[in-house]
């Protein structure tokens, strides 16, 4: 073993034992746009559905899956706080992030003629996000679990004259035709998925890496200002900086606890924690913060839309 | 016209001929949520529904209406990006804030039994909250544009065994019988709605006052750092920060035109317009950006949930 590979072990305990054909858990059924962008992660895994969001992490804690790749942002609807909550209450580490552009397709059993269309199915937010088009269409708009879930009902159960909203994939997957695609109102409306093991990365040389961090504040005046000089101080660049807005249940236990804070903050900065002086700057901010958790360090997704 | 009055005038042109019952545009049916935020915020109010947010803004600035009340913020699914995009398109000044819990209740037809029916119908949104719920009851989820529309459906079609997920002032409205109260799967949801005027607000004595920013930073190292220390420096308390993590169209033509930015800013502060450390502070940052706008200055909404 080289030096190298010694020291990438002693930062990552278990690496090498990390199997070559990943499994990946995402939320949904086969063919949901999670897949797709869990694909796009790690293009040669074994794609891993579960039923909901907390699904897939346990999946990856107890060792039935290597990654979980979740959503964590999104370009119209901003944060999705249930996974910053998740995340806290679950002992996994930030490991990749992949932006994904999610492209909409009108589908159904073939043969279909898209004027005889009464129902399209779809999980709320594709419905949402196509709603003008489906208005214009004149269907009714049926409420479902999953996008591709709605694509395998309709074969299933052989429902004619009835559209589903979901990938490209699903309607290969469910051997349904695709009638129309890019149908989703606003063309901008990208995801930010964050990929999650229970192992830090270790970092790459000659790669961007990104660190997303979690606290909150010890109260007083300007203290945000004060966490954020830990980072200015040291020339390190924040990608995103985020306020929580208000307290909901369920929080992470020590967060339970003290409760003293008013804010939580989300903050994204461009080093790895392999870095000195991102350690450096965590010691600094620990000083001034009740609560402090680092999710992960990880190479920056720079993919251009 | 005593000094203060003058002054008030000078400072607000056009706050004497404001009428004394309001018009109150918000988006959605009468019953929707939005109307109940909006009668929040101004309880004397006539309510002016509008089809889509747009229309909601325009209202306003046409003088058809004399505030639009529109959500800016979710505690589950975080800032809506679409409202702050069209704030910076329109010539419209906070002048207000109400935190609203919405509380989802099923209805249908007077008589109906809650083991007959069939589908629930809403908007997308309100039945992606409820579905734990209505999942454990077995209706088709149906999605609609609104949900007091819903409702409203129902009645005018006398649509039998199908329930709709709406406040209780659209049960009263469209004459349905309220079946359960408080179906959320998450009780913590509050929805922080801002009420817009052509005119900015004058500042009142012994009210705590925020004021709502956005910026565009120039490019540089420690670029946000030296813009909060505008407000560090002067001992502004911020109570909200956000970074924009991704363009989306449409921008304000200022915007579109410099586009020289990475990421937009959202920054709520405590401290009126009125104020000169707020005057000072705002000075101090515009040397700092590419793009500044007050969007206003409003009584702070002290609300416990």
């Amino acid at each position: 073993m080289s030096s190298t590979d010694e020291e990438i072990s002693n930062y990552l305990p278990g690496f090498k034992d990390c199997p070559r054909n990943l499994k990946v858990a995402y939320q949904g059924e086969p063919g949901a746009y999670s897949e797709a962008a869990a694909l796009t992660a790690y293009p040669d895994a074994e794609p891993f559905p579960c039923g909901v969001f907390e699904e897939a992490y346990e999946a990856t804690e107890s060792q039935k899956s290597d990654r979980s790749v979740l959503p964590f942002e999104n370009s119209l609807g901003g944060s999705i706080h249930k996974n910053y909550d998740l995340i806290l209450t679950h002992d996994l580490h930030v490991v990749g992030e992949v932006n994904f552009k999610v492209n909409h397709c009108l589908m159904a059993l073939p043969g279909t003629k898209k004027e005889n269309l009464t129902r399209a199915m779809s999980h709320p937010q594709a419905l949402a996000q196509c709603d003008d088009y489906l208005t214009r269409l004149g269907v009714i708009k049926e409420s479902a679990e999953d996008t591709a879930g709605s694509a395998k009902k309709i074969q299933e159960e052989n429902l004619e004259n009835v559209a589903a909203v979901a990938s490209e994939r699903a309607a290969t997957l469910y051997g349904m035709e695709i009638l129309d695609s890019k149908i989703q109102d606003d063309s901008s409306n990208v995801t930010r998925f964050l990929a999650l093991a229970r192992e830090p990365l270790p970092p790459k040389e000659g790669v961007p890496y990104k660190t997303s961090i979690v606290f909150a504040n010890k109260d007083g005046p300007g203290s945000l200002f004060k966490a954020l000089a830990c980072f200015a101080l040291r020339d390190i660049n924040l990608t995103k900086i985020e306020s929580r807005p208000l307290k909901t249940a369920p929080l992470a236990e020590g967060l339970q606890d003290s409760m003293q804070f008013q804010y939580l903050f989300y903050v994204d900065f461009e080093a790895s924690m392999a870095e000195e002086r991102a350690k450096n700057a965590l010691r600094n901010l620990q000083e001034q913060t009740s609560f402090l958790r680092v999710l992960g360090s990880y190479p920056k997704d720079v993919s251009k839309f």
